[in-house]
């Protein structure tokens, strides 16, 4: 992994403990697609079910995406989206195991792995997903999407920005208004990103004690 | 955030790019419940919806905690859960709206903030979770849950440990098995976390450019 050209903080503690959600960002600011796409790259170093890599990202940044993007907001998101550099929908892949048949059958043509070892991939887990029920392929498909996008919101700091994720849309308005299948693709979460205009609201957290149980 | 203390590794690039799944643990490795809860607070500062902070842990780290872990799973994972220090299973709180609302009574009473801020809060985003279907109350604490699983997974290694993140077990049985409600509490994920014991299988990635679009 070499895509780190563009990172201006390495300092993973406050990368972590000083990141905040931004709801207003500077206008002028322009991501160039090439440190959007190297952002997206360096956060697929994710884990997901299986390495089925069940995301997928939808990137508005200019005027047509954002557009389409505030056209899906509540309104108590429209200033992340409006003055962000970028709005990424991150979706999640439910037919990411198609596709996975698909590279293991292509690396097995190759010559890359045996037909036996192919084989004991098609009967183990592979099995698991092709007669799972929907709710199974969605649940999955959130997780590695949600995980994800947490990288996404700390490589943005690590990139200099700051970002905002947010839940506050019409979920059933998404894969039609980006041209999307929806029955393949579910929204998870959106990440506006950009440099901040303002200051961030501090939210506290419940203490770890409250939320944990040692067995 | 002062929760630092046993932070041995803050390369962030290191940390995320480096980060790969161990599914075999040095046995002998004990991590104190000092450093656990340290771990944990430390992931208490990812992002949830609303602040609501959905998330619930259990952790599985002595001879009793860890056989109730092996009795859930799916027997590719017993060797990660046999072996590492602990098991902490990340799961999602479906009810955190009804404390929220007490949270803010309770701020209220308390003269930290004024009844016209707390009825403003009731008003707008509480009304959504209290009207909300159980698959939205489910998807919610599921990204809630699997974001600050990602933050555990790379606090491991700041930590210098290792984890693997495991979906394959018994989801029915993991909230009967540790005494929780289990139409409070949802599985999300499970993060096994020890010192490595034997190297790890490198998994590639999809091109950013296949599961992109820019609008």
């Amino acid at each position: 992994m070499d895509a780190t050209k563009n990172l201006v903080n390495n300092d993973f503690s406050d990368i972590m403990m000083n990141r905040h959600s931004y709801r207003k960002f500077k206008t002028d600011v322009k991501i160039s697609r090439e440190e959007i796409s190297e952002m997206l790259e360096e956060a697929t170093t994710a884990p997901s079910a299986c390495n089925l890599q069940s995301w997928h990202f939808v990137v508005c940044d200019n005027e047509e995406g954002k557009e389409k993007a505030h056209s899906v907001m509540m309104p108590f998101n429209y200033a992340q989206t409006d003055t962000s550099s970028a709005v990424i929908f991150v979706l999640g892949d439910t037919q990411s195991h198609y596709k996975y048949r698909d590279v293991w059958n292509k690396a097995c043509e190759n010559g890359q792995i045996t037909p036996e070892m192919r084989d004991k991939v098609f009967k183990t887990f592979l099995p698991l997903y092709e007669h799972a029920d929907r709710s199974f392929l969605e649940k999955d498909a959130t997780i590695d999407g949600s995980m994800i996008a947490m990288q996404l919101l700390l490589i943005a700091r690590a990139h200099g920005y700051e970002a905002n994720p947010m839940s506050g849309y019409d979920f059933a308005k998404v894969a039609p208004t980006f041209g999307l299948d929806g029955d393949r693709y579910i929204p998870v979460t959106a990440v506006a990103i950009g440099k901040p205009d303002g200051e961030f609201t501090k939210s506290v957290r419940y203490s770890v004690d409250d939320v944990t149980d040692f067995m």
